[in-house]
C-alpha cells in the first residue's frame, strides 16, 4: 500500500424529498446564488419548481444560467463567471448531472481568478480558491457530486480537459433517487457505464497488497451490476436506484483509491472521442475499456483473473488463469451490450479516419504517455482505438 | 434503504513516518496545545521524541497530560479541562489508542462548557462546541480517530457512557502502521475484535435493501480476518498492518451504516462488563457478541446465513439455512479463540454473581431497551450474559 492523504468534506443528504432542504442548506453559505442547470427537463419534472420554492422560502436570491450540454462547454462557463461577478453571487448551485456540476465547479474557480479560467484546464495555473458549490444530483454517473474533479470542453480546438482541486468539493450534495426515474434507458446505461469505468480505473493498479480497496471496489461493482440490471427492467424501482446512486458517489469520492495508484488511460482516450465527436462519455467508455483490457491484460493476468472470479463469479481455471482473465473481459463486454451500449467505434458513429489524430492529441504528439497500469504512447493508443474499431 | 446524512470531515494522513508532519498540521489550528497520552510506552518506542521534535520545530507550545488508562476515566478528563483553561490551550493532540482519543474528545467538549462535562455523557446536555482535536493513532481498534464518538467511565458508580457529536471529529488523524508493531499479541487481538464488532453492529440490521453497505461491510470483515491472521504470525508485517489499520478506521467512520440502522446491543452490554470489571473492551465484545448471536439468530436466519456464506465462505445449505447460520456463528467464535480471546465470562474472570445487576444497569432497571435488530429488555440481557457465562 502507498502512503496517502484522504479527506472528503462533502456533506451528503440522501433520500426522498431531500431537495426541499436546499434553501436551508444554501443559507448557511450564501444569500445570493447562481442557479445552474441544463435544458428544460427539471422544469418538466417539477424539480425546478420545488428547488426555487425552497430557495425563496429561505430568502435566497438567485440568478439563473441554463443551457449546460453533455461535455460542458467553456463558453458557458465564462458566461457564468461574468454573471457571478456582475451580480455578486457567492455560491453556485448545480441542479443536474455531472455536466452541470462540472460546469459549476469551473465557474466557482473562475470567479475569484484574475486570469482566464481555461488556464486551470491547460495546466498554466492551479486553483487557489473558489466560491462554494452545492449540488442536487439528477443522474447517477460522473460522481462529480462528491469529487474534486471537473472536466470541461474548449470549443476552440475541441479539447476536453480535467482539473482536480480540493477547493471544488461541493459543500453539500442532495441525492434523491426518485429524481432519476425520468431518465431515458440510454441515459441510465451511460451513467452505469461511467460508474463501472470509475471503479475499473481504480481497480487496475500495479500497487501490491491492496486487499481492502480491492474488495471494496469489487463490492461496489457487484452492487452496480445487480442494481442497474433491476432498473433496466423497472425504471421506478426506488431501492435499486438508491443502491446505484450511492454506489456512483462512492465510486468516485477517492475512498476507493486510497493507498493505490489508478490507471485512467481509458478516460484519457475517451476524452478524445467525446471531445471531437461529442459522444456520451459513458458510451465512449463502454467501447474503450474492453479494448484497453484486450490490448494489455497480459501485463497482470492474476489481477484480471481476480476481477473475473470475484466480480463475475467465474470459476477459476487453475490450468489456465489466462482463460479466466479473458472470460472476465468477455463478461464485461456482454454486460455493456446488455445495457444497450455500443460495442465498437462504428456503432458509436465514429469511422477510422481520425484515429491517428486522436492518438496524437491524447499523447501530446507522442511526447507524453497516458495510464499508469501500463504507460501508453501514441502507438499504443492508436492500437487500442483500432481494436475498438469494429 | 433509509434516508441519511453523511459527512466525515477528518483528514487522514496515512503511512510510514507521517508522525513527523504533526507540527505542521497542528500549526494550522493552534500554537499552544494539550499533548495527551497514556503510560510511558510512547517514550520507549521513540514516538514521543519524534512528536515533540516536530511540534517544537513548528513552534508549537505544549502542556502534557499523561496517564490515560483503558476505559478512560472522568477524573483525568476533568484534570485535562482544567489544564486547557489555565494555560489557554486551544487544541488537544491525542497520541495513543481509542482510550486516549476518547479522553481527548471529552476534554475538547468540556473546555468551552460552563457545566460539568459528565452532563454530556449522562444526556443532561448536548455539546454545542469544542476545541479542535487531532490524533496520532497507535492501536487499530476503536475507530475513534475518525468518528464522532467518545466513551468515558465515571468512577463514581462505574458508569461507562458514550457521547456522539459532530464537533468531536478529529481535524486530522495520523495513521502510521509501524506504530502498531510494538503492541502485545493480546492488544492486537483485542483491537481486531473491536473492529470486527464495529462491523457486526452495523451488519445486523432490519433495514431491507442494503446491498451496497452489506457488501462493503463483508469486504472489510474479510480483510480484517485475513490480515490480523497474518499479524498473529508476524507482528512486523507492514502490509498486513496497513490493511488492518485502514480497515479499523473505515469500520467506524459511519460510511458503512449509511442508510441502515445498526444494532449496538453488544456494545451496550459490554460497557457494563468493562465498567464494573475493567476488562479490555475487545475481549468483552469477543465474549458478548457470539452469545448475542446465539440468543437471537432466529430473528433473521437469512441475514445470519448470508454472513456465514459471504464472510466465512461456508457452503449454503438449501435444505437448512439455519444450519448455515449456526455454522457462521461457530466460525466467528472459533476465530476469536484463534486470536486468543476469552470464550466466556469465566475466562474473562467474571463470575455469575452480578449478572442481574449488570442487566439492570444496562436497561435502566428495565425501563429501556438496548439494541435495534431485536430490542432487548432486562431479562434478555440477563439471558445473554447467562449464555456468555461458561
Amino acid at each position: 500500500m502507498e502512503n496517502f492523504i484522504f479527506k472528503n468534506p462533502t456533506k451528503i443528504i440522501f433520500g426522498e424529498n431531500t431537495e426541499n432542504q436546499v434553501g436551508e442548506e444554501v443559507g448557511k453559505y450564501s444569500k445570493k446564488i447562481l442557479l445552474h442547470y441544463g435544458g428544460g427537463s427539471i422544469k418538466q419534472t417539477g424539480l425546478y419548481q420545488r428547488v426555487t420554492a425552497s430557495l425563496e422560502k429561505a430568502g435566497i436570491e438567485y440568478v439563473e444560467l441554463s443551457g449546460v450540454v453533455p461535455n460542458p462547454r467553456l463558453s458557458l462557463v465564462r458566461k457564468g463567471i461574468k454573471l457571478c461577478r456582475e451580480h455578486s453571487l457567492s455560491l453556485v448551485l448545480a441542479v443536474g448531472g455531472g455536466s452541470v456540476i462540472d460546469s459549476s465547479k469551473a465557474i466557482a474557480i473562475g470567479v475569484p481568478y484574475s486570469g482566464d479560467v481555461w488556464d486551470f484546464y491547460s495546466k498554466k495555473a492551479v486553483p487557489e480558491e473558489a466560491i462554494p458549490i452545492a449540488t442536487i444530483l439528477t443522474i447517477p454517473a460522473a460522481g462529480s457530486e462528491s469529487s474534486s474533479g471537473s472536466v470541461i470542453t474548449n470549443e476552440d480546438g475541441w479539447y476536453k480537459r480535467p482539473v482536480n482541486s480540493e477547493f471544488i468539493y461541493p459543500k453539500f450534495s442532495i441525492l434523491n433517487p426518485t429524481l432519476a426515474f425520468s431518465l431515458s434507458k440510454y441515459q441510465v446505461a451511460c451513467g452505469a457505464s461511467d460508474i463501472i469505468a470509475h471503479l475499473l480505473e481504480r481497480y487496475f493498479t500495479n500497487t501490491q497488497n491492496v486487499e481492502l480497496t480491492d474488495r471494496l471496489i469489487e463490492a461496489t461493482l457487484k452492487t452496480v451490476i445487480n442494481n442497474v440490471s433491476i432498473i433496466m427492467e423497472n425504471q421506478n424501482n426506488y431501492e435499486a436506484w438508491s443502491e446505484l446512486m450511492w454506489a456512483g458517489t462512492i465510486a468516485h469520492n477517492n475512498l476507493l483509491n486510497t493507498g493505490r495508484i489508478g490507471d485512467w488511460a481509458s478516460h484519457d482516450i475517451e476524452h478524445e472521442l467525446s471531445g471531437i465527436y461529442d459522444v456520451a462519455h459513458g458510451a465512449g467508455l463502454a467501447v474503450v475499456f474492453p479494448a484497453w483490457m484486450k490490448y494489455l491484460y497480459k501485463h497482470d493476468i492474476n489481477r484480471f483473473a481476480q476481477f473475473a472470479v470475484r466480480v463475475w463469479n467465474i470459476d477459476y481455471s487453475h490450468w489456465s488463469p489466462e482463460k479466466t482473465a479473458l472470460e472476465g473481459i468477455k463478461k464485461l463486454s456482454s454486460f455493456f451490450k446488455f445495457l444497450g451500449m455500443p460495442s465498437n467505434l462504428e456503432e458509436l458513429g465514429i469511422s477510422d479516419d481520425r484515429l491517428e489524430e486522436m492518438a496524437d492529441k491524447c499523447t501530446n504528439s507522442d511526447t507524453s504517455t497516458v495510464g499508469n497500469f501500463v504507460k501508453l504512447g501514441k502507438t499504443d493508443v492508436f492500437n487500442i482505438l483500432k481494436l475498438a474499431g469494429n
